[in-house]
C-alpha cells in the first residue's frame, strides 16, 4: 500500500462467514482503516422491533461478544425473554436472545425518534467500543423474497422459519431500485485512499449481490481506484456454511467457487479459493489466490486477512488495474 | 347476594396493594365473577415499548407469577436485557426483566397492528390462564402529570426516576377528559347482578381517582345497584406501601383513613379501617367495618376478601341504597 497515506480497506459482508474476515481484517489493519458494509436486505420488522441480522453479526464480532457456537446472537445469551413469550402465546420462530434484544429495542427505538440506522449502528459500535466503521448499506428498506417452488417468501420465513427447505427459483430485493446506497459507501469507494475492496465470504445471493443491487454500487466498484476482490463461500462442491450450495444447485448453477467467481463477472478483479479447489476451473482471465479458506480458528482469520490484503496489494501493483 | 343470579363483583385496582386484595377476591369467588379494572394512568412509553404497569401488576398476581419481595414484576426475574442496554448506553432507570419484557413487547406488537388495550390484556390473562376480567380502565391515553415544587413531572418520572422526592402539590390526569371509560366497566356497572363494588386499598390519588375522573364514572357508581366500599391504604398515619401518606402530608390533608373516607365522599357506601384505628374519625353518616387490614399472607388476602365481600352483602341487605 502506499506510503504517506492512511490506507482504507472496504469489506462487504453478509453475517456469519463474512464476519469471520471482516475480524481478520479489523485485528490485522490499523483501528479506523476498515469500513465494514453489511447487507441488511435480510432485516424485518418482528414483534414491533427492527432486526438487522448482518449488523448485528457484524458488531458482535468485531466487539468480541459473539456467540461463537451459533454464529450469531451474543456469547453467554439466556432466553428468558422468549420462554416468557411462549407462555405468552407469542411467535417464537425467531430467536431473539435476551442480551441480543436490547440491541433491537435500543435500534427500533432510535429509529423511532428519527434517527437514521446508520447513525444507530454506529452508536452501537461505539458503545461496544469498535473502532471500525460499521455501515448498513442503506438506509432505506430493502428487503429479500426468496422466490421458490412454493411461492415468493420473505427471507426470514424462508432461511429461519422454513429453514431453507423449499426449493429456490431465484431472488429479488424489493426496494433496491430507489434505495440510496450509504453515503459513507459512496464516499469510501470514491476515496484515492482506498487501498482495497474486500467481498467476504459470504452468499453470493442473499448476502452480497443485495449491495450489489443498490443503484450505482457495481459502477462505482468498477470506478474505484482500488482492487475488488472475492473471497469463495465454496469450497470443492460444498458452502463453507449455510445454504449457498443449495441454492446453486437448485438455480441450476455448478455448486463450486468457479461458478462464483463467473457470478462476479465485471465486478472483481481477484478471486481468493480455497487450496484444494482446481485453480485451472476458474475463467482464464481471473487472477486467482490459491490459499487455506476455512477460517477455524482466530489464527485462521488473522492469516487469510493478511493474505488477501497482500493479494490486494499485488493486483494494484501489477496494474490490472 | 340475590338467589339464582350470578352475583358480579367489580373491584377497582392500583398496582401492589390492589392486587393483594383483588388476589383475595379472585380466590374467594367462582371463576369469572370477578372484574377488576385496572388504572391505566401510570402507562407510558418506554423504549419503544407500551409499559401498563398496574395491569400487569394485576395481571401476574392473579396468575401467581408476581415477584413477592417486590411486589411488581415476575417472579424468578433475570436482568440480562438490562444489563446489555446498559452496555449499549441505553437508558435503564426503568427496570424490565427478561420475562416482563415479553409481556411488553407482546402488548406493544398487538397494540401496532390495532388491538385494543382491552383486547390485549385479555389475551394476555388467557394465555396466563386467568378466568376473572381484567380491564384497563379506558382503551383511550390517559397520562397522570405529577404537580410539585419542581413543576410538572410525569408520572412515571416522578415516580422511579425521581423516587417520589419532590414534593407534591396536586395532580393531572392528561386526557381523561376525553377519554372513553371501558365500555365493560360500563357494563358492568349497570349490571343488576353487579353485588359489589370494590375499591382496592390503592393510592386514592394517584391510582384509583384516575379511575374516576373519567367521564361519567362517578355518575355511574352513584347510580349502580351495589354497594361500593373502599378499603383504607392506610394504617393509623402511614400507607400500607408507597407513598399515599407522604402525598396526603404534602398536599396539607391528614394522612390518616378518615381523610381517605372524606376524599371518597359522595362515591362510596361503606369504608373499611384498619382495626387500630378509630372508627370515630370518620365521617359520621359513613358504614364502616373495622377488620385487620394488612395482608401478608394469603390467608389475609382471603379473609380480608370474605369480610369486605360480607360487608357489601350487609350494606345491600340494610338498604342503605
Amino acid at each position: 500500500m502506499s506510503a504517506g497515506t492512511t490506507p482504507r480497506v472496504l469489506a462487504l459482508s453478509g453475517g456469519i462467514g463474512g464476519a469471520k474476515l471482516a475480524l481478520g481484517l479489523y485485528k490485522t489493519l490499523a483501528p479506523h482503516q476498515l469500513t465494514v458494509v453489511a447487507n441488511t436486505a435480510d432485516d424485518f420488522v418482528h414483534l414491533g422491533l427492527h432486526v438487522s441480522p448482518d449488523i448485528d453479526t457484524v458488531t458482535y464480532t468485531l466487539a468480541g461478544i459473539n456467540n461463537p457456537e451459533t454464529g450469531w446472537g451474543r456469547a453467554g445469551e439466556s432466553w428468558h425473554f422468549m420462554q416468557a413469550l411462549e407462555g405468552l402465546g407469542g411467535e417464537t420462530w425467531f430467536s431473539l436472545g435476551d442480551k441480543d434484544l436490547a440491541t433491537n429495542v435500543e435500534r427500533t427505538r432510535r429509529l423511532s425518534v428519527g434517527e437514521s440506522l446508520t447513525t444507530v449502528t454506529a452508536r452501537l459500535a461505539g458503545a461496544l467500543a469498535i473502532q471500525a466503521r460499521i455501515l448498513p448499506m442503506s438506509d432505506q428498506r430493502v428487503s429479500t423474497v426468496v422466490e421458490t417452488s412454493d411461492g415468493p417468501i420473505p427471507f426470514q420465513e424462508y432461511f429461519v422459519k422454513q429453514q431453507c427447505r423449499p426449493a429456490v427459483t431465484g431472488f429479488r430485493f424489493d426496494g433496491a431500485e430507489h434505495a440510496q446506497p450509504n453515503a459513507d459507501f459512496l464516499h469510501c469507494l470514491a476515496d484515492p485512499d482506498l487501498a482495497a475492496v474486500i467481498i467476504c465470504p459470504s452468499n453470493p445471493y442473499i448476502s452480497v449481490d443485495p449491495i450489489l443491487s443498490l443503484p450505482g454500487i457495481r459502477q462505482a466498484l468498477a470506478d474505484c481506484a482500488a482492487p475488488v476482490v472475492a473471497v469463495s463461500p465454496i469450497i470443492g462442491t460444498d458452502s463453507i456454511k449455510g445454504p449457498t450450495a443449495k441454492m446453486m444447485r437448485e438455480l441450476g448453477v455448478e455448486s463450486t467457487a468457479a461458478s462464483v467467481a463467473s457470478h462476479y463477472a465485471g465486478v472483481i478483479d481477484g478471486f481468493v479459493v480455497d487450496e484444494q479447489d482446481d485453480l485451472r476451473l476458474l475463467p482464464n482471465e481471473l487472477t486467482a489466490l490459491s490459499t487455506p479458506i476455512m477460517m477455524r480458528s482466530l489464527d485462521d482469520r488473522l492469516r487469510l486477512a493478511q493474505e488477501v490484503l497482500q493479494f490486494c496489494e499485488d493486483i494494484a501493483r501489477c496494474g490490472t488495474r
